[in-house]
């Protein structure tokens, strides 16, 4: 079974060919600036690259380009699109009726299309790339919805409530939702696998941290909490966003700047972060690498970084009653060994002691860094969530 | 030494005349409905209680009446005025520049008026206070200023910091003080003497739980961290603030419900918190006499309260790299057992046993709950911000 993953976001389409024997990569790439001027494709198999400069009016043009490369020419790697067996689309807002990954049809759309202000970014361009999903291959294709919020749907209303009034909750759905969770759960459960432990055995930390950053409390396999909230701009600091702070301060900002509550929102999500802090960059790398070279901002950010991942592990670890595991993932968590270092050092009266050495070597699916006597096991783990998309629509297309 | 202790509100004054020969309470009293229709003062001599309606135009009738209350009929405690040696004030906001208290100066008046857009309810109201204060005791006697802030002061830019764009830090000030300090700073003294120690040798988490509430980290006697921020309306759930939520929440109820910034902020701080999760009070009494009684919605408010602690007190666990002692203070802190079952529950792991028993007993200054084997100490202690406040002043008052 051969399964096309789809990531789609308002101008750009992402897709990877996986064959579900072996679970092998075929192809992946790329479709960037949708509706817009100077749109292309990038399409990659193995070493070779090829990019090419197509208009695309639409998602539907752009399925099309990625049907023709993976079809034809020198990046071909399939005679025919019937060789594909199934879709698996990543959506990112679920919201609270959505639990799993499901399969797509007309009600499916319709319930996402009501979520939509719960994610008025996301959920449309998620909706474009099912639509035109079924355009380009047809009905009989299935396609399958993989939600970020889904694998977050355990958490206890103690976790996901806001101390408002609770008819924001029942009118507007206003509560912690959490996102990234294809990669908490790819993450936990690999972790679980590699220690030889069943997922409902573990308390684990996953910690995802790349441009967007969040943190989870995986619990027996479900997760209990996590650091995003009602949208992915609550937790972590993060490349450009603000994570958590005093609610007051955006209607303080607008009083003392003039802002409009949605110019507010725009600097708290596109603004803020390590650029906001440093005025460096978005880009951990570029941060770090400024504050190496003695700039004191690029270091704050650093180590707010670090400190607020360690009060989510700390604060995590008391909601969970205990903790057996962290994991690191995303850009930073798998690639960054200083921040790793700096989220476990001081942690030994939680039982966490890392291997310094371990620590700093890179390029491993799983990276054990766990100390010497050590209770707490911590892991390095490259995420997977096209991976994680790609055995859901498998399983589903397989029960069908 | 007789220190008059003052807090003032907008319009409310509440007072205590401290003899500091053996830190004894001689009178305490509150004005209330200052510059309203209806005023009153309370007055209070041990058991003895006066109550008389007195029209208090402004701060200085109620100053002038408390006086004549102190100093004149059955409440006399002393014979005049001027046995008064010095009045020690309550400041909500020191902003950046005031890192402990002090003697009132001219210039002290003009800089806690230049912190008033970032208490913009409590430091006009301080301000009200020291110049009656002024007025009907003369210049003579010294005023102290002691600050919900100072005690804050010594958190690391990692802690204080917001991610937002560095300029507001620079331009408005916006970054977390923390409140209560003069609560925070009187237990976890308080907690050192007890337990025979030197407050540099303890990692202390001082929970103060009251109609409002909030929890430092107290590392070597100097905050770490603290859970309220820029204003009092962040960190727990309270009675009627919301405390922590994600920061896209406010605008996206603006957009919601047509409300404006100033009805969204009031909603926050007035109509969330325990009132607006459980429909029922924002008294933690009533909300958990509801809940006995089957009301799901108290239940639960009675749960993010519990669990919210316990995050903090293993969050702040980690930021301090351990844990010595864990203080419960302030109305809920000192006097629900159930909170402090609660979130010292399933703890093991940080080293939290209590003694269930001595838990439930009340009336206690400093109420022992450690577990036996317990290597972290809880105490439930009486906190006492009048007394530190004449503490303060004394302490000035003898340097002058």
């Amino acid at each position: 079974m051969k399964v096309l993953v789809i990531n789609c976001g308002s101008s750009s389409l992402k897709y990877q060919l996986i064959d579900m024997e072996g679970e092998k990569v075929l192809c992946k790439g790329l479709c960037e600036r949708i509706g817009m001027e100077g749109s292309s494709i990038t399409h990659k198999v193995g070493d070779g690259k090829w990019e090419e400069s197509i208009p695309f009016p639409t998602h539907t043009e752009a399925f099309a380009a990625v049907v023709k490369m993976m079809t034809t020419g020198e990046g071909k790697v399939i005679d025919h699109m019937s060789d594909v067996t199934a879709i698996g689309h990543r959506v990112v807002h679920g919201g609270e009726k959505i639990k799993e990954s499901c399969l797509v049809t007309e009600d499916l759309i319709k319930t996402i299309e009501e979520l939509a202000p719960l994610a008025p970014l996301h959920n449309p361009a998620g909706v474009l790339g099912l639509r035109a999903a079924q355009e380009v291959f047809g009905k009989d294709v299935p396609n399958v919805a993989v939600f970020d919020t889904a694998f977050h749907s355990t958490m206890p209303p103690k976790a996901y409530m806001y101390a408002l009034p609770y008819e924001y909750y029942e009118k507007y759905g206003v509560r912690r939702y959490g996102f990234h969770g294809t990669s908490h759960r790819y993450v936990s459960k690999a972790a679980a696998q590699y220690l030889g432990k069943d997922p409902s055995e573990l308390k684990i930390v996953t910690c995802h941290l790349g441009n967007g950053s969040s943190i989870a409390a995986v619990d027996g396999g479900k997760v209990l909490d996590t650091s995003m909230g009602m949208t992915p701009l609550a937790g972590l600091i993060m490349g450009t966003r603000s994570g958590d702070m005093d609610p007051s301060i955006p209607g303080f900002l607008m009083n003392a700047t003039g802002m409009t509550a949605a110019e507010i929102d725009n600097v708290m999500n596109k603004k803020s972060g390590f650029l906001g802090v440093s005025g460096v960059s978005s880009d951990n790398r570029d941060v770090s690498a400024a504050a190496d070279q003695g700039n004191q901002r690029a270091h704050l950010a650093n180590e707010m970084l670090s400190y607020q991942i360690k009060k989510f592990v700390g604060g995590y670890a008391a909601a969970m009653g205990g903790l057996d595991c962290i994991v690191f993932c995303g850009g930073i968590g798998e690639n960054d060994p200083h921040v790793r270092q700096n989220v476990c050092s001081d942690m030994e009266f939680l039982g966490v002691k890392i291997n310094p050495e371990q620590n700093k070597i890179r390029g491993l699916d799983i990276n054990d860094i766990t100390g010497e006597g050590s209770r707490v096991k911590v892991l390095a783990i490259c995420t997977n969530e096209e991976l994680m998309i790609a055995r859901d629509t498998k399983e589903i297309v397989d029960a069908l």
